[in-house]
């Protein structure tokens, strides 16, 4: 049973949050932060000092189709650059004291081409869902999850058509820069995929037409959850993940929020598809976990005031 | 002769910006901030590492005429708690690693009612707009400049009355929490200020209608730009001080960006007017500075981003 959200520490938080030297509410939307995140910490007073970041890598088999901007083999370098550091997601973790780790999935074992037959196989899928349980720091105090596979827009786009419904075109983006050409041929990917595979339990949708790292993305939100590690969701890939878990089981991103509005065309509709408004609207759409990472500022200057502000009590000040 | 943005730096960066390992246009806004910060800091692999944060206070006349929901007093008390380190902008400093200075401007001499006669004698305006260039620091790689005041969102909405034409009621708002009637009044006594000071001059706007720490605000603005430091622009109060400034010399503010939308009703009117587009929008209305602070993280992804990364040929990453 995956733990909920814990009440009496939200309503501490939600007291505490009234008694804080400013206006009511002159906070805005860092004060709705900082309760949520008291509430999955399970204190009204809450500190946010261990951020981790995982970035997980995957290839694409329905690259063969020509979906990607960018050739495949572009996934393992880009790996190698986060390793050595050279990447966006590397500077952003410096940037806001995250722990930054790194899981690449099998890069030499595409998925399968979803247009032909299922991505992944069931023993594929379940053990790609484990990497990304396994990937979390338990000790963690937040988690920014993240992605880079060329041709996993497409991927993504699949998802979100079949897990939400409509065609191709309502959930396909332009990706790393494809063009009105590319953007046809992505909608008739998906068209193809969804045709032959016609099963929408979510966990279904993720095996035939997902990836390797969007699985493991699903799963270590999940295992964030039981941790009662509350996580910030990164963009498309990341939220199309994601929305395999809540397909699943309403709630199950209740300790998950939004962390940008992606450039990429149907990110927008994904989030109100699943009530998340994000944190940031900063025309992004790299992956990589980098919308996720800008966010954790946010974050932390929510949890920072809340818990460091003095009282009105405190600090002697009339309160109005 | 204020200094102009660095061309030749300005062009560097944008070269290493495309160079990044990324691709074109990836990181959406936070290029453009990147490219911006690297040429007011006149080199195109800039760092962000010493931001500083200065605090105006001061007292408004227009207390007398029912303006705010908390008394005058607790202009002060805040003060104190500003020095004690129990504000909001004191987390949000300490989050971002910003050093923060606080100025109290003759608290127990407020302005004048501006109903009346003028907020400020020509000798306290210059007097305040000195204080605040004074105040910044040279070394700073960043400024945000915050206020306290109560009272001050009339003073605010004076000034964009009396800078961007309209009347009280275009440009009032619910300021720490008036009431419908309050609301009225405030638009009455803005209204009335603008009949009373017919001038429309920049500076004499600001000595009538504006207050202390909105001179300083603009003292400060005005000084970062002699010394190349960017500004983060704060809400409603930061916003009307700065618009003094472009109103005396378009492009005055072109070393600013802007922070946040406030929840205070006219700050996207009066950004729109400044074709300034805000990097958050969370709902806040607390002035502080806590706006532009929280903004700050913004800043520092973008730059760390820009000039942290590996290029394509230093990655050995295949560039599409």
């Amino acid at each position: 049973q995956a733990p909920e959200t814990d009440a009496k520490a939200r309503q501490g938080a939600e007291a505490r949050n009234g008694q804080l030297t400013k206006p009511p509410g002159a906070l805005g939307r860092l004060e709705d932060l900082a309760i949520w995140y008291a509430g999955w910490r399970g204190t009204d007073r809450p500190v946010l000092e261990a951020p981790q970041i995982v970035v997980f890598a995957g290839n694409h088999g329905v690259c063969a189709q020509g979906v990607s901007a960018f050739p495949p083999e572009v996934t393992v370098q880009m790996v190698a650059n986060f390793e050595h550091g050279g990447a966006a997601i590397n500077q952003l973790a410096k940037a806001f004291g995250a722990k930054m780790d790194v899981h690449a999935l099998e890069l030499d074992r595409p998925t399968a081409d979803f247009t032909k037959e299922a991505a992944m196989s069931e023993a594929d899928c379940v053990a790609a869902l484990q990497t990304g349980w396994d990937a979390v720091d338990s000790s963690a105090d937040l988690l920014v999850t993240g992605e880079m596979g060329i041709g996993n827009t497409t991927a993504g786009a699949a998802l979100g058509a079949a897990l939400f419904g409509g065609a191709g075109a309502d959930w396909v983006g332009r990706g790393t820069g494809v063009d009105d050409a590319g953007l046809a041929n992505k909608a008739r990917v998906v068209d193809e995929g969804l045709a032959l595979h016609a099963a929408r339990a979510p966990l279904e949708v993720l095996r035939c037409l997902g990836g390797r790292e969007l699985a493991a993305m699903a799963g270590a939100i999940a295992a964030a959850r039981a941790y009662r590690i509350p996580v910030i969701l990164d963009g498309f890939i990341c939220t199309a993940a994601a929305s395999v878990l809540e397909k699943s089981r309403a709630g199950a991103l209740d300790h998950c929020v939004a962390g940008h509005l992606s450039a990429e065309g149907a990110h927008g509709k994904m989030l109100d598809a699943l009530g998340k408004e994000p944190l940031l609207s900063l025309g992004l759409r790299l992956g990589e976990g980098s919308g996720g990472a800008a966010a954790i500022g946010v974050l932390k200057a929510a949890v920072a005031c809340h818990s460091g502000m003095a009282t009105f009590a405190e600090a002697g000040v009339s309160d109005g």
